[in-house]
């Protein structure tokens, strides 16, 4: 039994998030949260639907034990075996129109003929939402990730024990990459060599794998090429996966000098990763609840900035984790929004300078009580190694 | 250099298809197509997005040259390096509203300060659609999908030498899997060789990999377990992956006996699957220019019909492949659209007795000027093996 088996949602938990999702429902004025495949469904059952064009819905109304699971008839006996909640399941044949079916039991849901609201899920494909809003002539149409979003920020002690597991595995990952051979392979090469190590390393899957070269590290969300890695340059390295349904999202970035003593990181690129190093520390120190999300954005931001890279540092400082690799909260400027204890999010700025290099840092963190609790442990100082 | 880098979509292909894009925006009476991530924005421009919440979109007016590529502003070295065809990039920054962006381009392409009617991608996820209709207070929203759908189902002969490139891995991944040892283990740790196999023989990437064994097999979606596979039950093997970007999706049935003679086939299952395998090969003769897609679905369902079966056919025939493993045409009754040459689909009817056992075969078939041109070769007799 692997670490992730052992360590997993208790049931209990799902119904207490199913019972809550009614509650946000009536919060919200929604006659009904919608909810197709994806992370909220996950998070409200357990159950991990194909994504497809055949529409998995969970429909929650206001009433307490109001939920209904529509799925296709021939996923019936994989929805049952995924569902780790007492929901009532409710299929549709290959024939039927699942969207008159959903509007139905929304409409049975409001107790109305023509229901005011619904809300759906932040990921839930247009095609699905245009039949529903035609099958619901006049309806308002919300967010029902939004809707929930106070539940999915503040993680249970689980969900941070799978996140720790999987920062702990991406951890693993980065340091076999970083002591194996990389000069002379292409990028796409090692990136293959990433995602086979993070499955092999306890990982579900692997969802991504940057390896960005040279002048590609200015490229922060660079897909790996055909370039082949040279001694003397910088490669960024952000990977991740998902461990028993949680994300795992680091970057380090290494220096490669194919074992040649002058091929080492040039003065300008040894203080502009100082310069990021600090950042990311003055960053992850500012984690407490009740700061704002901004906060942590500005505390790197002006690190930088105030060692003339601010230009160079086109991006937010971090997004939150957990059932998906970007979630609520963003830490980025113009979010007020005040952390809690529980959210766990990434900080990693970056430094790129265009046509030439670049470097990011990452680590996702979760607000405790009293401070940061960084889950990556891997080592963060620039490794200058042979590649 | 591989097979599927030596066989890909030359970057004429990409002009033509925006081109054919604009006229299709106005045959739809759209003031633009607006394409997220995904598949069709992979075809119109070869770029590959990464699928997150932050905004990309094509935005293709009527008039000739009038796409323009929304991108946040950190991927635009990816989008840049990722295009096939020249399109001018529009650039967003992380406090930015990509939403209004998009809006004032869509007005531009329209020459009007309401634009009367909008068309989104099918896969545009309902959080962005949502801000874009707030955008564009009062836009009819149709599918730029669907207006595009004539294009993309008709595949080019480079599309179709890539999907049987992944096609040709994926009938190799079945051979080696049916050839190996499955008694005694669970059907998760086979699911995890099949992703390994289909990247080994080529694949950009595994998307699925069910492995449903004894009574699994009567649950057509299943998703592999930690059952433990016995001798002396079939196994329902559904497997695929992007290969060149390229979908390919195959299922055998295999029957394991641990080596022991008296475990093979029960009588009622070898004659399940032999109306099933006849049941699959008339599906695939009917296969021409010209019939319509429901009678692909009739013909396979007639001969498991006339057999007491019906009941336990549960799903449609088959449905298109391309750039996503499931696109237009789907073939399912009701559908009266008639196949065309250059349309590529699966054909897999199933038959399942819920509790017992089930099976299935499917192959993908392009159609061709004159007939059928399967694409898989693995053999698709039940395969009874030691395991």
């Amino acid at each position: 039994m692997t670490l992730a088996a052992r360590t997993s949602i208790p049931a209990v938990r799902y119904q207490e998030r199913l019972e809550a999702a009614s509650l946000a429902a009536a919060d919200a004025g929604s006659d009904a949260l919608l909810f197709g495949f994806g992370a909220d469904l996950r998070y409200l059952t357990g159950y991990e639907a194909i994504e497809t064009e055949r529409l998995t819905m969970l429909v929650v109304g206001q009433g307490a034990g109001s939920a209904r699971l529509v799925v296709p008839l021939l996923e019936e006996p994989a929805a049952r075996a995924g569902c780790r909640v007492d929901v009532p399941i409710v299929t549709w044949g290959e024939t039927d129109d699942p969207s008159a079916l959903v509007a139905s039991l929304v409409r049975e849901a409001a107790g109305a003929d023509r229901p005011a609201r619904i809300a759906v899920s932040d990921r839930l494909w247009a095609s699905q939402l245009l039949r529903l809003q035609r099958a619901l002539p006049g309806v308002e149409t919300g967010s029902a990730t939004a809707a929930i979003r106070g539940l999915r920020m503040t993680k249970d002690p689980e969900e941070v024990a799978l996140l720790r597991l999987a920062a702990q595995a991406a951890d693993r990952v980065v340091d076999q990459i970083a002591a194996g051979r990389l000069v002379g392979r292409t990028e796409a090469d090692v990136s293959r060599e990433v995602r086979e190590r993070l499955v092999a390393e306890g990982h579900d899957h692997a969802e991504f794998a940057i390896v960005a070269s040279g002048p590609n590290s200015a490229s922060p969300h660079h897909d790996a090429s055909d370039r082949v890695i040279q001694a003397g340059e910088p490669i960024v390295l952000d990977i991740g996966g998902l461990l028993g349904g949680y994300a795992s999202d680091i970057t380090r970035t290494i220096w490669v000098t194919g074992g040649h003593p002058a091929k080492g990181p040039d003065e300008e690129y040894r203080h502009l990763f100082a310069v990021l190093h600090s950042a990311q520390a003055q960053a992850t120190q500012a984690v407490r609840p009740g700061i704002p999300c901004e906060a942590i954005d500005a505390a790197a931001r002006d690190v930088i900035a105030g060692e003339g890279y601010g230009e160079a540092f086109i991006h937010r400082t971090g997004h939150g984790i957990g059932l998906e690799g970007h979630e609520e909260p963003y830490l980025v400027s113009g979010n007020g929004e005040a952390l809690g204890e529980g959210m766990a999010f990434s900080i990693e700025p970056g430094i790129y300078l265009g046509g030439r290099y670049g470097a990011r840092i990452e680590d996702i963190v979760v607000c405790g009580p009293d401070g940061p609790i960084p889950l990556n442990e891997a080592e963060r100082d620039l490794r200058v190694v042979p590649g």
